[in-house]
């Protein structure tokens, strides 16, 4: 078998056997393949497609270039989430707690990562005490207790996705329907999920700008789950403006906490619901979505999902007081408001230039050595669709520096203000094949 | 300027500027650009094509990438000829005596390159004494005197082309023919041709296996070369069989001498008439095409044709004599004939294959370190069309060994005899535009 055989073949639009893909994603991981025929191939594969059987493939060659987590030990059927990325997305640390409430084993495999805000781990970090650092015995142990645990990621989890990523990334490859959708699919498969949920953002503060992308993107993941037995479903949700009301680290563990007693933003509350209920049914824990969503109301008005985010947090020695007293996690010296200059109705929110003005006040990173202040953010006090005054707060600016003019100024940029305005839909749609 | 940008904007199928184009091949040309984003570059465009401008750009950025020669000093319009290989393709030895006897100044860089046979100057070499060790002031002297002089190649050209050859060699991505045409205009460019006749070849044993193919590429190579103000004329011509009747170095020398003196077979007689024609009128020594005609066939009727090979070679301390006594050309220990093992009409002759009975007979190289035998090689008895008896001989085979079984076997595999045959059209196609 040669490389250029097999680049000429797709270049012609033929598929690919998967004894070929095997070859590419050995030899392109040993190092027998180099970049500019990777790179080649990735734009042949950007030009013409992968079939399903190719994707499957692709999807795990690469999940089998690295190690692999094994999750047997843990009982019940292991569904993880993942979201495309967006701002202001707290759904993981809301239903982990939540989904685990029901019955649902959460064994969290997280990163730090890089963005406007941090990952889940940067997240929980603002809760005094509160650690990752289990050895894999005690993981377990604890997801089969109490359903739910959060561990740093480990293992040289697919390298061959990581290495074409990078390929990618400076060879105009990346937005390749097939070649997303394997890499997202082989790293939740490599950290041992048996079931996936996916929440596939759409708009301008995500990667998929339009619904069309964003559906055929999640058709792909979905079809690649079921075809190497990982059952799929996944939710197309609005990212045209930030999710909820919190942009920060400690800032959302406030409104994770608020979410799980029921009085957290409608938004979030809403998407957390369509994907834990998701969640619950690939766990096999309920029939139906419908039934699963009366569960998981259930145990946020009963109490019960905010009393395994507790136990959650003190099995991994975070102080669980937190809950009740959100006062004790961090704070940042200045709350600045940020007064609506007409009035009207809110119309846009740019959601990932909102997401920068949080990074600059220091809740995220743009490279890996960035420290992360936990305590700054945004709290948005309007939403697309909300009337305002003149006058009245549209953002609260948390802030360890009085002078934020330059956040203020990119703030007043990205939030327009016309005469009429509707509340986008959250909810774009419901993917189950 | 970003690399991955100009490699999604054509990707995108948007036109590349000048500007971007020359800075992809000044940073490929000087390692800033990596192999991996040219490749990919090289596969956007060809799926997305580049348009004229482009084309030009990309021929005139690769021209300017090394060194060039400057043939200003000799007097008249300096016309090169290319063509794009075959199997027994003699027309360089002869076109370059017969246009120079009109009066057109032929100055001729030439290779050894590998391939079924030697290059033009491995052939010549089989002519005692004669070297093409000219200083390139004695070069322009000899052409400014007497028309014609051959060197070898000298100086860097166009090491763009060659780091992006070498590449898309291996990346799947030869076959465009926005970059086929600039790779080889740039080549004729910067080795100083003032214009350009093409000979594309079509078939079998030809790069284009279909006269569609011929033709786009043709029509490329023309424009590239009008739009960068070298006129350029190109001819389609036939390379289903092989052109002429020998293949070999000595062989097609004799074959030359043949043709220059009128009585040369009947393809390569006609090719080099078309292709002369090409260039005396490019040339400016004729108006039209059949008034060039009438002028090549004139010089090759009163032996000045002739006449002008001897001085050329005499010029360059090669024996003269050669041309009225053929028998002291290299000579092959052994003739062995192929017989016709039924009778009936040749049908087909194909072309690469019978090139590659030559070359296992040592007339041409596989690697660059091969030595090649400038004796052995292939003589043709009967063309596609010709009646031929059982018996009657097919080829002659001129060989060192007595053991030529391998060569036979090969020979009678790729040579079909039929009950009905027509010998195929030779040239398909004069383009001008």
């Amino acid at each position: 078998m040669r490389m250029v055989d097999i680049i000429s073949k797709k270049r012609d639009g033929k598929a690919l056997s998967t004894e070929e893909i095997q070859f590419f994603i050995d030899g392109y991981t040993n190092g027998e393949i180099p970049d500019y025929q990777a790179s080649a191939l990735a734009m042949a594969i950007f030009f013409q497609d992968m079939n399903d059987q190719e994707r499957a493939d692709l999807t795990m060659a690469m999940v089998g270039s690295g190690d692999t987590i094994d999750l047997s030990a843990i009982e019940g059927i292991k569904v993880d989430k993942h979201s495309t990325g967006g701002v202001g997305d707290t759904t993981t640390l809301v239903l982990a707690p939540l989904v685990a409430a029901v019955g649902v084993p959460v064994a969290k495999m997280s990163g730090r990562g890089l963005g406007h805000t941090g990952g889940t781990i940067d997240k929980l970090e603002s809760i005094e005490g509160f650690h990752i650092e289990l050895d894999k015995k005690d993981f377990i142990d604890l997801v089969n207790r109490d359903k739910v645990a959060v561990i740093g990621q480990s293992g040289n989890l697919t390298p061959a996705d990581k290495k074409m990523y990078a390929l990618r990334d400076v060879t105009g490859t990346v937005n390749s329907i097939p070649l997303i959708a394997s890499s997202i699919m082989s790293k939740k498969i490599a950290a041992g999920a048996d079931a996936i949920v996916l929440d596939v953002k759409t708009g301008a503060g995500a990667f998929m700008k339009t619904d069309e992308d964003a559906e055929n993107l999640a058709h792909a993941m979905v079809r690649i789950g079921n075809n190497v037995g990982r059952n799929t479903m996944a939710v197309i949700s609005d990212m045209s403006q930030p999710l909820g009301e919190a942009i920060g680290n400690a800032l959302e563990v406030k409104e994770a906490i608020d979410t799980l007693k029921g009085q957290g933003p409608e938004d979030l509350t809403e998407l957390v619901l369509v994907l834990g209920s998701q969640m619950v049914v690939l766990a096999k824990k309920a029939a139906t979505l419908d039934e699963a969503r009366t569960k998981l109301m259930e145990v946020i008005e009963n109490g019960a999902a905010l009393e395994k985010f507790k136990t959650f947090l003190s099995n991994q020695g975070g102080d669980a007081s937190i809950v009740d007293h959100p006062e004790k996690l961090p704070q940042a010296k200045y709350q600045i408001e940020v007064p609506a200059k007409t009035s009207g109705f809110v119309s846009q929110i740019v959601a990932d230039e909102i997401g920068i003005a949080a990074m600059i006040l220091g809740a995220g990173r743009a490279t890996k050595e960035d420290e992360i202040n936990l305590a700054v953010g945004l709290m948005l006090r309007k939403k697309v669709g909300d009337a305002v005054k003149e006058g009245e707060s549209l953002v609260t600016i948390f802030a360890d520096q009085e002078d934020v003019e330059n956040v203020k100024a990119k703030i007043y940029e990205n939030i327009q203000i016309s005469a009429h305005a509707t509340a986008p839909t959250l909810v774009h749609k419901v993917i189950t094949e």
